[in-house]
């Protein structure tokens, strides 16, 4: 018996029949004797539906206003998991982001979490009620209300869940938890009983794309146990926790692949002081997130400064170099998009070395070249060409053996 | 200049397009100079979508949710027309119920509004932008969202033009005006220039569904100026307004119909003090609402009761009735479901006779008997058999010259 937060991603509330299932997964819980607060996300499809809506009243839809219109995805599917637990005698209140005081900054669209009043929901779980959370949503100080981008959910869940210092945050989604790696790519791909939040943010961060990174930021900072695990079935997915001795026994706990990667080389930059500025500062104004940052001191007091950036931001991003190129008296701008980022990640390479030389090793006995190197304390990082990238994975997952439980021990 | 409401229904914003053409027409009467308040409702068919979810959800869905989940319908219009307004360079700010402080009473699903803080809007109307207010929803002091009922946005324009003192409240619609009687029914109805309020209550109870009769009560209790009129043209409509001078002078303003009506009467009920609250205290409680009554003395200390009800309480009003006349020692219930209800209604009937007079000898002229009858000051309402229903629109509205400007003079 404690306090459950449960959130159901889109495809597990995606029609009335599937909310139904989802109130058989609440009332299990409680009936447990447990309270129970769920966050919804919309409907899967709704949030598309009302982003057409918006793109056909507008080339450019006023950010505050998007706001107000996609927040009815999620009102909508708790007002209906909402009538389904009273059909059932169950009592329960469904609250939008403002009845449940989330508060957020201002930045529409893209809104973070600043405070959650836990007030009113800790008081309707003491009158016995399941509480009915929309997720995604909430209001900034002067009363407008905000979402907070995509997969925002995982986010108000957590947020929630620390709020209310829940016992448990369950993630429920399409997939039935974390794997060693992307089953579609690797068959021998495990599912992990546990990971750690810096494990998980250093997955999410690089695709593996169950749960939000700013979820997992959040978990980790105010220590909210997360169980992600499938809408579809009873079976115990991973638990995102504290970092214990267990894991550091462990090297390796993950291969994740970021296929959504472009590589802009700036040539011959000259090596004097303050150039980088001069190169990321315009890139920064212009929105363009850079990932990996690579500069090779050349012989000729030159310097090859190489970064990545998503696709998505790639034409502006060569745009500006080769505008930046000019102006510092750099040679020249050569690109690559057809390249893939593949990372091993684990919390036992903190006290462990090693790690990056099999990675190294393993690439090359495949004659996969690595183009760039990028490294935290658990993560190692290595651009290659995107045909080798299945490969890679697979090698990788094989040369740390992840099918196996626990398989590199100290 | 001024400050204008402009309250556009179901079909005025059926599809994005249409929404266009709400914005061109707000613009317009910015440009001239206006402060702009506008009222929507949902997209035609949305609501009934949205019931239909909710009726999949439970077969019985609990009212506050409902309330929850309806709402959103026009929180997608608020939303979609500020965004097209911003688009195009205008200010424009959507608010949801709570936000332009629209407080209700706690009765979901029929929420009546106890009060609008004009602060907000008048802030932003100060601050030249265009404010766009949900329809048909408002909140309550517990914080729950609250809908005012079928037609509530008609109420909502004329509360939010009460207390931001507005001077014209706009109703736009798919006709476009009041007219002397429904048009489909006689050809030679005309289009009203204004009604007294008093007239159009008169009106829109009786079945001419133009205007919710709230927003009608309201605006005669604020004085509040109402212009119906057409979405899709430029012409001018009706106004509502307080009954002048002019408008006296005519008797009879329009002839309404009503065929939701059924009519029950119970036999031979003992003449003894109480008797009628032995009658009508069960139906109240039975949640029937009853329109005429007629008491008819007996020669024999007994009096037959005729009463009519809506089509829709036409079988738990008969129910009712059975047990009661069992109860009392009546000696039956008789009843009939194919009638209607047919009035004349003018603010100069209050001044002048004549007019029932005229009525009952139209109708006779035409063989059609009169079952019931009832008045108030401005109307006079007949109960014949529904087949003659369409008859006896065309013979009154003939009978007081109703195709005529200003036809029947004192």
């Amino acid at each position: 018996m404690g306090i459950i937060v449960q959130k159901y991603g889109g495809t597990s509330v995606g029609d009335v029949e599937r909310i139904k299932n989802v109130a058989d997964k609440v009332i299990k819980t409680f009936d447990q004797g447990n309270d129970v607060v769920v966050v919804l996300s919309a409907m899967s499809g709704v949030t598309n539906d009302l982003l057409r809506l918006a793109n056909e009243a507008s080339d450019n839809p006023d950010k505050r206003e998007l706001d107000v219109l996609l927040s009815t995805g999620e009102q909508t599917t708790i007002a209906l998991l909402a009538m389904i637990l009273k059909s059932r005698n169950y009592k329960a209140v469904s609250l939008v982001g403002s009845q449940a005081d989330i508060r957020t900054n201002n930045i529409s669209g893209n809104a973070r979490i600043m405070s959650i009043g836990s007030g009113s929901i800790n008081q309707l779980l003491k009158d016995r009620n399941i509480v009915i959370v929309a997720g995604f949503q909430g209001y900034d100080v002067a009363g407008n209300i905000t979402t907070l981008g995509r997969g925002g959910s995982d986010t108000s869940a957590v947020a929630i869940a620390a709020a209310i210092k829940a016992d448990m945050c369950e993630i429920y989604t399409d997939v039935d938890g974390i794997y060693t790696t992307d089953p579609r790519i690797c068959t021998k791909a495990r599912k992990l009983e546990k990971i750690s939040y810096d494990e998980m943010l250093e997955m999410s961060s690089l695709g593996a794309k169950v749960l939000q990174i700013r979820s997992v930021s959040f978990a980790k900072k105010y220590n909210v146990p997360i169980h992600v695990r499938s809408s579809f079935n009873e079976e115990k997915g991973t638990m995102v926790v504290s970092e214990d001795k267990g894991m550091e026994s462990i090297l390796v706990s993950g291969v994740a692949l970021d296929r959504d990667q472009a590589r802009v080389t700036i040539k011959k930059v000259p090596d004097i002081p303050g150039i980088s500025a001069r190169i990321f500062t315009p890139l920064a104004e212009g929105d363009v997130s850079v990932d990996m940052i690579i500069q090779n001191t050349r012989s000729d007091s030159r310097t090859d400064i190489s970064f990545t950036v998503t696709k998505n931001d790639y034409k502006k991003a060569l745009e500006i170099s080769n505008r930046v190129a000019d102006e510092i008296g750099a040679s020249g701008v050569i690109c690559a998009d057809q390249i893939a980022k593949i990372s091993v990640i684990g919390v036992g390479m903190k006290n462990h070395s090693g790690v990056a030389a099999s990675m190294f090793q393993a690439l090359a006995d495949e004659n996969i070249n690595i183009r760039l190197i990028a490294t935290s304390e658990i993560r190692i990082s290595c651009m290659i060409e995107e045909k080798y990238a299945e490969l890679a994975v697979r090698v990788l997952h094989d040369t740390f053996n992840l099918d196996k439980n626990e398989a590199i021990q100290s």
